[in-house]
């Protein structure tokens, strides 16, 4: 089963579309988990991005189909964030989510072949597609997103290894930052720089589709800009979008729907701060708190699913 | 001492402008160093990588500016691979060269600034400014290369923790592989995209300086497209350029020799599989061989000063 095939049935088997954005940030951790850390040592701090990951993914296994642990936060506490990242990703898949490394990596030929290397291929992922689980990548994730600087040549070698395990890739096309427009909305004669990204997308996926049209080239499209949002859904058919920025970065249920298709499918719509910090939100802060912070990041998902499907 | 101001010194210092890449490869590695591997595990794997880098590092670290570790191969290996990453990174910067981890991250806003507070800071560079030599990242080293793809207010959080920690970015402008003119040479209205992105580098620089004139945006321009790393030059002058594709790639000295400025600085020039794996190069393989592929080593590394100067 391919990962297109995987990411569409774990949508229909949840009913949501909602992805879960991992960020585990120091200050903003509940207060039962920072109590914890007495020699505010990365391995400390490590052992809390573990903690407060595995619990958010217990709690919301079972209610979206997939997470998004963002690389940079684990980096940030140094080699054992990454050890962290790893254990993280591993209790993701072992729960039956699929998990999305957001690393945004990429670097030309062979080099770019090390990252593929190193995280596409989960061991569930590679079972189920009939393979060798002993194959699965040191980070095991089943998809990376991908920067596309360095052109195709450089996306090329994630594909193969999509080909090989499984997995799939999502690769930056218009992203939700406020600057995103800088370089991806210059006008080269006919089209934006975004939309030549999307048309190398497409192209990666046309040989390459799933029973129901969707290849493993997933694209980034930021919830922030809703027009570009339906121009690239139709421009992208064979790609599963990943939609961040709703929520916290501003983009509301009825700007997003538009990146599904047809069976609400084919995109996953991502919020980080909204639900993993949900403890600290005005309206759920005296409810739950910081004590019952788990029950609010389980409500903020079931209001997001609530919200995307109404 | 800023980050530009450091390197233009280590360049005087060594009289050489080259850069080895430190990019270690399992099957690569000379025959002394796999023949310890017994299990085929990361740990294992992960200290021969060690073991290779720092021994590099003491053989050319006084005869060259810097060193610049590629960090898809340390993460191929998985948190292991991390771990190397960093006593890597610790072993250079304590040996007096300048490291740029060659990591082409980027993300928005407050991820960019994790990436920046992972990476960037070295504790002898903060030092060297009067700091507090505590203050230095994670990882502990002296610059990044960096993607624009996300556009300006992607790379300012990291132009902020440059200024903060005597750091210094390399931002993607040119890459050297055959497909990277996809993106980067489209024509938009005047300029190419990478010229926009030349423009962008020169713009965060002008306020920050040194006395020589140069700033801590850096750029990577490939040295296999002559004509643009003139240009390129031209258009950045107070930029340090990084100069990828020498040697194995391709470039050759006369075509490098551009990106320096009228003093012979401002640029370093990248060699990694021409000088790490000199032992399996057919003009090096007989006198050296595995056995002494640290004097191979050398030799290259003494081959490319060379010719960088004649």
């Amino acid at each position: 089963m391919t990962f297109a095939t995987r990411i569409n049935q774990a949508i229909s088997r949840t009913g949501s579309v909602t992805c879960v954005g991992l960020d585990p940030r120091k200050s903003q951790l509940p207060a039962p988990l920072r109590e914890h850390i007495r020699d505010n040592s990365p391995h400390a701090w490590a052992k809390a991005y573990t903690q407060f990951c595995c619990e958010i993914i217990d709690v919301v296994k079972d209610i979206v189909p997939c997470v998004k642990p963002q690389a940079a936060f684990f980096e940030q506490l140094g080699p054992a964030g990454m050890v962290s990242l790893g254990e993280v990703i591993h209790h993701a898949t072992q729960a039956g989510l699929i998990v999305i490394t957001d690393g945004k990596r990429n670097d030309i030929g062979s080099t770019a072949t090390a990252y593929a290397d190193a995280y596409l291929g989960s061991a569930v992922a590679i079972a189920a597609a009939g393979g060798d689980p002993a194959g699965a990548s040191p980070w095991g994730s089943d998809a990376l997103t991908v920067s596309p600087y360095l052109g195709r040549d450089s996306i090329e070698p994630f594909v193969d290894v999509c080909d090989q395990r499984a997995a799939g890739i999502f690769v930056l096309v218009k992203t939700s930052n406020p600057g995103g427009g800088y370089l991806q909305d210059l006008r080269c004669g006919e089209q934006m720089v975004y939309q030549a990204v999307a048309e190398l997308v497409t192209s990666l996926n046309v040989d390459r589709l799933d029973a129901d049209g969707y290849g493993p080239i997933g694209a980034v499209v930021g919830a922030t800009y809703p027009e570009q949002l339906a121009e690239l859904r139709a421009a992208m058919p064979h790609s599963i979008l990943l939609v961040p920025g709703f929520g916290a970065q501003g983009g509301a249920a009825d700007d997003v729907r538009v990146a599904l298709d047809d069976s609400g499918r084919g995109a996953v719509i991502n919020s980080s701060r909204g639900i993993i910090f949900a403890h600290a939100r005005s309206e759920f802060a005296e409810k739950y708190g910081d004590a019952k912070w788990q029950d609010a990041v389980r409500a903020a998902t079931e209001e997001m699913n609530d919200q995307l499907k109404s």
